[in-house]
């Protein structure tokens, strides 16, 4: 179904399987996602985006499971079905209860919404919010 | 430059005069923005929009803070500009710290990376991910 | 502001200049949008966008009305604020009452609102919408 | 393939099934649309998102055919393929014709272009477009 | 899982068919795609899309591997899985190497970083850039 | 007009001075863009962001203005008028004439329309596309 084949990692060379052994030890799992088996086939872009990843992710002046909720955010507004999938999937790990859930998606909906009313009105920035 | 007139007061009708009481008196300030002034063409989406903000936007299982950090999200990734600034504004309001706010904003570039990828290469979901 | 000059008729060379004229005989005015303006560049495009858009927005099975309210639709959910405002100007001239507007609006917003939520939740299809 | 399970009648709570009991007799029919089934999770949004649906929906200054239509450009616009569907199925029932779900795309697709144009060259609202 | 039946030649009227006559013998193989296939419902739009195609992706001051890497651009970016793959397999048959198709992804997944960044803070275009 | 200040040299601390101090010498110019001064609020992010482009839009397999066009296309496609002006400015510097730039206007707006009407169709993956 991909554009290029997901490669195992018998077929992955030394540079992404070195990636590989670091995801493995960082989610203490043997899974690899198909995201980065995808990714296998430029292992310089498979490396930048999983340190980029990592440090940006971690926790900080935002909570891990806040920064989840954002990813789920931005994908859901750009469509993309993976990653909807898998920052759900991660949000769940990070303890996001039923109810932060639906709260999530009701404000997702609410943007949307709010989104393209003043689009559609072309409504000038109030002046206040400008910096 | 909106694609209606904005209007005032005096311009606006008794349903909308109600709704922006009630924005008042919730917000504790005389100011009425730019968009709840384009909408007064259509008082009945004006108090729908403004009443289900309320409930969306209120404290629940996600902090009020968190909430409007997914509005900046989603609006960023639609293009909003209006509401880029207007809950940039807001979340600013409610205590978001420089520090929180880069942190945003790396997520969300991360996200937009992230999401390109698997979309350029069509990656299937994984089975885990699946509800 | 644009991404290249807005030419003049002094400046536009007689390919363009025929499309110009055909615009202006067609919809019997003067004025030449800034869109056709900046597409001088490119003759070619100019005459293709020109041609299509005559066919396309034709009244046929649609209603002329209903095509520049599909054209909103469409460059809301785009984000295109040159054909928000473009087409709202022509759905006015076509005689959208403040009434359809807000029922458009309204409509628009529904739509964002309801493509957020099963996005977000990855809702497959019903079997009974496929063809 | 959904984030969240699609819940039947019976894992269904009592403030779910009262919404699926108004849609099965304003709809006339027994089937409950997997949407619906996914937001069985939130029944506030479930509720909220049906209520303001038939509203939005209903016979007014615009045909509700005509809202369909705008409704898949919507969706299309956005990619949501589940909209797309349920929207093309239900504007078929409301009668639209091969013919004009043949404009309706034809339209849509101009739209697309126009909008990519302007936008690659940040071409200038008119003044006369501007309210 | 369409929205509505891919024809097939049988199914196909005159007009149709003259189009895939047209494709068959350009592209010197009896495979149609489904996206042809679909089109078939709207025999003028199928015939516009096509000349329109040929025209804009002959050899011109880009080359046709470029035009093909701009298409995979902009679907991804639209979140068009269809035309994700349709172009890659035309890029690769046209000549992308691995090496191409992985700067192609690491520059798209740049853009996608690069865009959220201005559009979350609002960034005013320099006037240098303007022409 | 930004939602945070663009900061001067003497208002940026040390670590974005030396990001500065980079972008100056590699371009070999005085003028800092707005959105390095934007980004100056998050040193990391603007030392992470100006490292990656710099990997990123090196010559390699594909040529620097062709990578560039992808800029442009990927901009247009998600309506960030930002970097439609950056890009189009620096693929003029790296030689992109007024033919080619024609062309990539006619490539992203055909793009533009074949990723609608599959989307408005929800057309099949062919098999053949698949890896």
């Amino acid at each position: 179904m991909a554009v290029v084949p997901l490669l195992s990692d018998e077929e992955a060379g030394a540079e992404a399987l070195a990636v590989f052994d670091d995801i493995r030890a960082k989610r203490q799992k043997d899974y690899i996602n198909t995201f980065w088996r995808a990714l296998v086939h430029d292992p310089a872009t498979l490396k930048a985006t999983w340190d980029r990843a990592q440090i940006v992710m971690a926790p900080g002046a935002l909570d891990p499971l806040v920064k989840e909720l954002i990813h789920i955010s931005v994908s859901t507004a750009n469509g993309c079905d993976y990653r909807v999938h898998s920052h759900s999937a991660a949000a769940k790990a990070k303890g996001m209860s039923p109810a932060q859930h639906a709260e999530l998606l009701s404000v997702i909906a609410l943007a949307a919404q709010t989104n393209a009313l003043p689009t559609a009105l072309s409504v000038p920035v109030d002046d206040r919010f400008k910096a």
